[in-house]
């Protein structure tokens, strides 16, 4: 048995997973940021022994943890957590004294990619890029089996590709980064940016308000036949599709798994995006990479994390 | 020892190599692609030949061949190869029969890359991409110390990524790939059309007419304080470095390689790249990717070929 726990600006999940990445059991608690460093590890050493005690303090073989920011692959110590002040805390040590079980950190995004690899839509691949569409675009590599943290453990971060070098100001500086075009939020923008500019198209009907808008009104829109909804669905799979092929074109991996809320709209996402890929990739033969969409929803990051290490 | 051979448009290079990556002998024939598939098999079997005889018929552990093309990691086929008519050739189970040693088929541009790393700028690391300014651009994946090929064969093709999406029209089918703007032919381009909008411009005194431009030419000018020259450069190292930062984001490998002819410019080219690099990146901290000038010219894809499947 080993034990997955993803840190999440909202809440700690953590789980007891078995060898097979089945997950046994899951518990979650709120994380109280302003615990600060101290107290957010003492949650997570509080988390780990509840599992354990809820479960007849079975052996655990590691425990792994996987937090929303870039984590030294050669100490361990956390560089830099979004929105969490774990900055240089060696949360590895923590664990390990408070438990007497090996610990191992690394990316959540690394960890939903390796959960998938391991219980989810790329059990029968080594080889992998995972892509969440949520806030920003996670992504997660996989390469022979195991998570690919890079140098520096900051590896993955395809939401900070340029898409379109004069583009849309980003956060982190650059200009036209993917996300801006291709992360919910952006499919959300340019729902409300279509409205704007149709006031007789069903978005209005749907979505009510502009405030109301999600990553599903021009979705829906389009499936009752509205034109601006459709324009709006084709080309944010368009710039989807561009960022993906760029992947394919690259890498080559065995699959590419779509995870996060638009996701949840399958085939009608997956199969155009697909198309794009076969129009412009450059491989040739049969063998080619496989879109599929995620499994495991947010179970993927506490199995993955579970098997950090292994 | 080993053999490598680099087979090209022009030549079949090979050469013995030791276990230490060292090119004890070198030696290439034309290539005669008018003798078909069954010829150039002949020609490289002969080479290897030459290169045992004239090496006293030492012992060889592996032959490894780098092809311009795509080759199915599994049945080890060439799928695709630019240029030279050896499609759907079985090269390897050739090679084995006609010598008895064991060989091993791969991608010309990751055998560079093994080369750079088993012998050359790479040598202290694992994780790297090399990037080939050429025709158009190469790109070889080293992962672990290991080659790359995907799921295909057909990875690297960073020339193949977008970097304008509604950019020049490119052969594969996509528009605005990277290598429109960043490969050797880009830049001769580049230079070519700021001749024809600067006719006073130091470029054709350097240049005396747009057929006899190279990859040289605007560099020649910047050194020689001209404005048209030095915009050339800013502007190519620009399209350079925004696809190399997207590598960064995306794979954080210890080191990025840079070959082919307008990588002879050194720190010219590199310390801009270099700074436009840590200016967009999006990892934090000390430890980032390197960005060095490859070493080994030419001898890379023998040196590399040779440690095939080691």
């Amino acid at each position: 048995m080993r034990i997955g726990i993803d840190l999440g600006g909202t809440n700690i999940a953590g789980g007891l997973i078995d060898e097979s990445g089945k997950l046994l059991y899951k518990h979650s608690v709120r994380t109280d940021t302003s615990r600060g460093a101290n107290g957010i590890c003492s949650d997570i050493v509080a988390l780990i022994e509840k599992i354990r005690q809820e479960n007849g303090n079975c052996e655990i073989l590691s425990i792994g943890v996987g937090v929303p920011g870039q984590v030294d692959c050669d100490t361990q110590l956390v560089v830099y957590c979004n929105n969490i002040p774990l900055q240089n805390t060696d949360l590895k040590s923590i664990i390990e004294e408070k438990t007497g079980i090996p610990a191992f950190i690394g990316n959540d995004a690394d960890a939903a990619a390796l959960g998938e690899v391991k219980a989810g839509a790329a059990q029968s691949f080594k080889d992998v890029v995972m892509i969440t569409l949520g806030t920003g675009i996670g992504c997660g590599l996989i390469f022979g089996g195991r998570a690919f943290p890079g140098c520096n453990g900051a590896s993955g971060e395809i939401g900070h590709i340029s898409l379109i070098p004069d583009g849309i100001e980003c956060n982190c500086g650059r200009r036209g980064c993917f996300e801006l075009y291709a992360s919910a939020t952006a499919l959300k923008r340019q729902t409300r940016e279509a409205m704007e500019k149709n006031p007789e198209s069903k978005l209005w009907e749907i979505a009510k308000s502009l405030d109301n808008v999600s990553g599903k009104t021009a979705f829906d829109a389009m499936r009752a036949g509205d034109a601006a909804g459709s324009e709006v669905v084709r080309q944010y799979i368009e710039y989807l599709a561009i960022g993906l092929t760029d992947i394919v074109n690259l890498l080559q991996p065995e699959a590419i798994i779509i995870g996060g809320g638009i996701s949840k709209e399958g085939e009608t996402l997956l199969a155009p995006v697909r198309d794009f890929i076969a129009r412009n990739r450059y491989s040739r033969g049969d063998i080619q990479t496989q879109v599929l969409k995620a499994a495991l929803g947010n179970d993927a990051g506490i199995i993955g994390a579970a098997f950090f290490g292994v």
